[in-house]
């Protein structure tokens, strides 16, 4: 049902991250300066630091986890939205105590591309920060391509002994490995029988038809791979156990650890209904089952539904797993909470937006590209809801709200300081995915500032600068992105303007007329994603969620290239 | 939305707490031959026992907070539906380990005849047994009229008070006086958005209308006390703390403990932004805010809403809130799990329907009075659907399934032995109650055994008889329910049915032509209830529920009479 509980939808995430705090802050504190959240004592000088994180709309996941035993960070993105890679960039630095850094996350697009840029980052300036991500979700990729699966609740296990490894003072190398070897073993699978609602929407992301569910569903509010007829609780145990069965990881031993999540109101007594039945047929199939988990671990707002998840234990991670742990929302043994040392080890991250403020007013060009962005940012506030319609169809109904946020933060940054268009938008682009988050920031924002960067502080760029501007950003983002023409994403309409574009100054044309011809392009491109989630929407994502990142990108890449066309100087 | 995790509705908590031990049976376990769950380790010799309880359908209430440092144990009963008398008897008796037992639950009326019945049980067989009845909730009753206030959440604070005392030693007067300090400075209030649904039903308890809000909902899926426009939540925030600290109770200091819980579907991101407005109002009226716990605490199945509770501390009541626990859902401190001594402290429970088995073949009565019961539970089957819509409009429309749980226990316990009318019935009478729960089933299953034990061994009870053995029932069902005729109970139909036939008997009538005569009565009582319900349903029963016990049960009274007649020998 519809998220009532909120003030403005906008400032969702900081009002609940500020809760959270003024609730468990004898747990937790705040990362100074960024959206996350790190244990009360942390980072220990010498130990390695665990950082998780995501988008949130999974409480306990991930700030719910935050604590001694357990995870020492938390870096917290928008409602289903990955964090920033400047968000994890800060996060990460702050929880450096020396001995390295794990960042550990589920196997989505958004997040590995923005904390694959954190890590960059980091390591550029010398700390040893390592990755383990989660791929827990038999459905979303067939066997031998485990790799490409999504994470969904087997999070919790590997980070719990990622957490245990690092508490027990194994250096980086063992605790990366910890937590592979947990990646490893761990398998889930899901199913939903109602989608949830995001804040600030009155629909939900899906709905099922009743007498049916979704079979594979995720932890974004997508659907299922594909739909079943629903079954009484011991037909959904049968079809459960089996499926994590027959994916058993080679080797498995006979004891594993087992977790019943709840996905937010499929209440705890139907769970335990449910488990009776999974805890009867796993032992029936010679399973020893393991301390077991019901209840709601990583949920997906309201989302109707449950995941089963196996991690099959051998002795050492037996001990991490059940090593004690004291969280917010998931304690296990005895552990006393520490106190605040006061000390602060990590150095303050540097700040590489403001490197890019030039200072002093803004020069001609600097006003133009200020003007083409308040612009985009004008044309995309008018289409936030078919933006957002869009992309309910295919995703999570976020895009329009992310690139007004994110753009709302470009002209910001770009009003905050003077200097070239080039300049102007370096530091917009930052600020774009600073705040955007997800994979549509990490993108708009990285094509943003390679733009800028081509333009430089060159004064009244003219048209062939322009095109090699936009021919070098969008070899960049292609190369973020890994997207190809077709894969129907912001790339679609890019790629034909560009191109259009190009084949204009080849010809001669000026900068706005070169523009205003490159724009039929885009919008053929835009057109046919917008078709192809109308029509195909659903099954057309199906499998490829976790390394592409579809979203109608290519429709608002169009208002964004018509927006900064009006902005163009007139010949 | 609808509970799709079952099998039979019919066996949902039984299947539920299986599921429950066989997650967590490394904090609890079953107690024998009852429908209920204690410690591991429980009970210890010389240590007071606190016995938690009421329906299912509030998870983790009451049996995942069962383990050390909080209750000892917890007696289920169905969904929203008061556990048996007969059901606490047997956990209570399992728990004593010669300190004496501490019964704590919420203020509902089903509760209180149950577990009083219960500890008249145990103190009759010498045991020493206490009563505290948790009041918390201000909507449901003006101050000054505190002790008619229903529980809600805060009884996970007074429960957790009375462990702590327990676990450190206290006598039962010390557990006891601990536990009442607890509620008398325990406050909440909660709002909901939209009702829940029941395991086998397809629509929700109740709707709201969007934009509006339900003020001073209960946890049973009842609705609130009034409905107010929806407000953001800084609205809601001060809504709910102003109303607490307006009823602050005397004597109050400046620091409470602080509990803002989930319903079911209203979910952690939004409790979180909602406790940022909470926890800033609360500070700046000067409350200083100790160890919050944000999260689904008390729930309601997927109910949308939430509540606020406050329990102001002393620095005793401070020391046992903080003291360490560890359960299944709720654990504090440093506390190792205890190990399983192996030794059984308590004595069996003796069993009180046994003794009522003559032994041998059903007299010619005995088999009248099957018959009547058979005929009773038929109709009510028939019935089923009808009487849980008229419970649904004005209460938790669970009526209807209890009673034919209830009379089909009664139907199997009187055949499963011989004997007269009065021995059938009494034996009939004590299986209803054991199976029904609930108000209903307290009041219904004392009355059939009260007309068994009137009419004794004797066979053929005449026309006459039978007038002295409804009339003396009568009584003694005032006498436990407190019901006068107007108060829209049983009642309502069963005094003025009685009545009739008395003045038929008197005129000279014989059995069924008495009983034929008597029925109309009846008729006009249960129409006038139904009409009631049907008409002013919700408003009818606001304030009432913590005491009262309104549900169609006029309705059912008269099918129950109408088959008896059909039972009858005929003159």
């Amino acid at each position: 049902m519809k998220r009532v509980l909120t003030n403005d939808p906008r400032s969702f995430k900081d009002e609940m991250v500020e809760g959270f705090l003024a609730a468990y802050g004898r747990y937790v504190r705040r990362v100074p300066d960024a959206s996350g959240v790190m244990a009360v004592g942390a980072p220990r000088r010498g130990k390695v630091s665990v950082l998780i994180g995501g988008g949130s709309g999974h409480y306990p996941a991930f700030a719910g986890t935050v604590g001694q035993g357990l995870a020492d960070g938390a870096v917290i993105g928008d409602i289903f939205t990955s964090p920033s890679a400047e968000q994890v960039y800060r996060c990460t630095k702050a929880l450096d105590g020396g001995a390295g850094v794990l960042l550990s996350y589920g196997n989505y697009s958004g997040d590995v591309m923005n904390f694959d840029m954190a890590q960059a980052r980091c390591r550029d300036e010398g700390m040893d920060v390592r990755t383990v991500i989660v791929t827990d979700d038999v459905a979303s990729a067939p066997r031998g391509r485990e790799e490409e699966r999504r994470g969904v609740a087997g999070d919790l296990y590997v980070f719990k002994v990622a957490g245990a490894a690092a508490a027990r003072g194994d250096d980086i190398d063992g605790v990366e490995e910890a937590a592979q070897r947990a990646n490893a073993v761990t398998r889930s699978i899901g199913i939903a029988f109602a989608g949830c609602t995001l804040p600030g929407q009155t629909e939900p992301l899906f709905t099922v038809e009743p007498g049916k569910m979704e079979v594979g569903m995720g932890v974004h509010g997508e659907p299922g791979i594909r739909t079943a007829d629903l079954l009484p609780a011991r037909g959904i145990a049968e079809l459960l156990v089996d499926t994590l069965l027959e994916d058993a990881p080679e080797g498995a031993g006979s004891r594993a650890a087992v977790m019943l999540n709840g996905l937010g109101s499929t209440k705890y007594e139907e769970l335990f209904v449910l488990f009776s039945d999974v805890n009867r047929l796993l032992r029936e199939r010679g399973v020893e089952v393991h301390e077991p988990l019901v209840g709601e671990l990583v949920t997906s707002l309201d989302m109707a539904g449950c995941s089963l998840t196996l991690m099959w234990l051998d002795g050492d991670l037996q001990e991490l797993h059940d090593a004690p742990a004291a969280t917010p929302a998931f304690s296990r043994g005895s552990l006393e909470l520490p106190q605040e040392t006061g000390e602060t080890i990590s150095a303050a991250p540097t700040s590489s937006a403001a490197a890019t403020d030039a200072g002093g007013d803004l020069s001609e060009s600097g006003a133009v590209a200020l003007d083409a962005l308040e612009r985009a940012l004008g044309a995309l506030q008018d289409a936030e809801h078919e933006l957002g319609r869009l992309d309910a169809a295919a995703g999570d109904g976020d895009h329009g709200a992310g690139m007004v946020r994110g753009m709302g933060a470009a002209v910001e940054a770009a009003r905050g300081g003077g200097g070239s268009a080039g300049q102007v938008l370096a530091r917009a682009g930052m600020a774009f995915s600073g705040a955007a988050g997800g994979a549509s920031g990490a993108l708009y924002g990285a094509w943003i500032s390679a733009i800028g960067q081509s333009l430089g502080d060159g004064e009244k760029p003219d048209a062939s600068a322009v095109h090699r501007a936009l021919d070098s950003s969008l070899a960049s983002l292609r190369d973020i992105g890994k997207a190809k023409p077709g894969d129907k994403t912001m790339i679609d309409a890019l790629d034909p303007f560009v191109r259009s574009f190009g084949e204009a100054v080849g010809g001669g044309a000026l900068l706005d007329d070169a523009w205003r011809q490159a724009l039929p392009a885009a919008e053929k491109g835009a057109d046919s994603t917008a078709d192809m989630i109308s029509t195909r929407g659903r099954a057309s994502k199906l499998g490829e969620r976790s390394r592409g990142h579809k979203d109608p990108g290519a429709v608002s890449m169009l208002y964004v290239l018509r927006a900064a066309g009006d902005a163009l100087p007139k010949k």
